[in-house]
């Protein structure tokens, strides 16, 4: 695979890197304390690190590298994005949401260690969040790093990923039938907003005004919903092994998807189009955004 | 009764007024939107307006007069640590962990709706709380904002509340019996951060440089401490209906408390005593801090 300027191997390497850097930066924000309260450190840890893609993570460094910011202070914002993902991940993997058994290839957190402490994980993973942006480590411009708290706020409370999870939870309680249009506004908050706040915060640490920031928003609602699509996707063609999580949910739910609104082939090739568009709004960078149009096509490409 | 410089009516006048004015934040703040995530509005709505006795806020409100903050900011950040708390009450009520049906007299949120919505409605509080500190409205200051997080943020996670809540569930489930010296710190971390949290907040919000809070931190702690072994004594001691919440419970499970490891009448006379220290840190202040001493000795004699 040659996409754009990186080659597949090269994004890897890329990933890889990422997944390394911001494993070490939850090992060192993460140390066990000496009291009985190290039980909510492990599975803190058990969660946060070694596991998952760190698209989130790439995507904040990448965008932060556009505008020469300190790695190390991208990394911790992108850790930070990646926490508030993992803390997302555990609770709807409670038996009360979506009861999950299968995380990255291993018992999810409430499967290893018990219910209560999934729940307590996952809210204090979202405070480790706002801590960790909120320190003179991630910038020492106080404006920035209320930018990026805000901006994560947002994007992961009512009117971003909370909120999209309750529309698809009413979705499936109380049978209602979505629209593509419907369809597409749950999923930009479900999914989207957890994605397009990675790029903001890579452009907020750049100290790009916000009316700069044009082109990477729509860079970032592109691939957002090329990624949603790519899951639908692979919830119908997938393979369960390779994703380290159950697929068929949606089909056995009788669920609404880009899949099931737009069939497979007209689903693989919006997912595709958005990419194509995603990378030309990259177009006013040069060799520098290869990372991210190499991040935007293995997002459709991941797993098929 | 008459405390210190102002009578109880006066303190239950400052108690009311909060409440009236943390409502209305709330309601500014969750305006129910038109799509199907409007049902997680509406049960943060219910957890947040119009129930508790707002003690956090107050606390907030009350340290910031001392500073002649502007009271509309000192809200905004009483009503950001009482969306910490509430979030914290819905998890804590949750079958898997507390299992409590009543709270402030009515049915808790996942009776009132469901388990799912309850995770939801917490983590999208949890939110709110950042979103609302890192708004410009609640000052125009980043660095304060900032700060305001950091301190929110470490007292609610692992390093505090969350933290707290841990320790007391190892010891109900594994049985793990503490004594005085772990209770205090289990307390400590579980009410105690938040409280302390909310005191700091105020002297966040009026500029006091860290050297100058040592007073106001001694207060904190002690109120907390205080608090928490009225609490007990209240389990042990009160009335269910004036408390709108089950009580007894300690003694059900078999619970170390202050009370099991003191006895009432030893409990009742430190948390006195711890009251008195409390107020007497505060000698430094005149008659602007007469709303703070009244709340000290509130917090020991709400439910008598």
């Amino acid at each position: 695979m040659n996409v754009v300027g990186i080659d597949g191997d090269a994004l890897g390497d890329s990933l890889k890197r990422v997944q390394r850097e911001v494993d070490s930066v939850f090992d060192a924000e993460l140390p066990l304390p000496s009291d009985t309260s190290a039980r909510l450190v492990e599975a803190m840890r058990y969660a946060a690190i070694g596991g998952g893609k760190r698209v989130r993570p790439l995507l904040v460094v990448s965008t932060a590298e556009l505008f020469g910011v300190d790695r190390d202070a991208a990394l911790r914002a992108g850790a930070a994005v990646e926490a508030i993902h993992v803390y997302s991940l555990i609770h709807d993997d409670l038996p009360c949401m979506d009861d999950d058994d299968l995380r990255h290839g291993k018992p999810t957190v409430h499967k290893a260690y018990d219910e209560a402490t999934a729940v307590l994980a996952g809210d204090a993973l979202h405070a480790l969040a706002f801590e960790i942006l909120a320190d003179n480590d991630t910038s020492a411009d106080p404006f920035v790093r209320s930018e990026l708290i805000a901006t994560l706020g947002t994007a992961s409370g009512m009117k971003g990923m909370a909120g999209g999870q309750m529309m698809d939870m009413v979705a499936d309680e109380e049978g209602v039938e979505y629209d593509l249009r419907s369809i597409t506004r749950l999923q930009q908050l479900k999914t989207g907003a957890l994605l397009a706040a990675s790029v903001e915060m890579g452009a907020v640490l750049g100290r790009v005004p916000p009316e700069g920031r044009a082109h990477l928003r729509a860079y970032a609602r592109d691939i957002g919903l090329a990624f949603q699509i790519a899951d639908d996707l692979l919830d119908v063609t997938g393979d369960a092994d390779k994703a380290g999580k159950a697929l068929r949910k949606d089909q056995s739910q009788g669920k609404q998807t880009f899949v099931t609104l737009m069939g497979v082939d007209k689903a693989r090739e919006q997912a595709d189009a958005l990419v194509d568009q995603a990378i030309a709004h990259l177009g006013s960078h040069g060799r520098e955004a290869d990372t991210l149009r190499a991040l935007a096509r293995f997002i459709v490409e991941r797993d098929r």
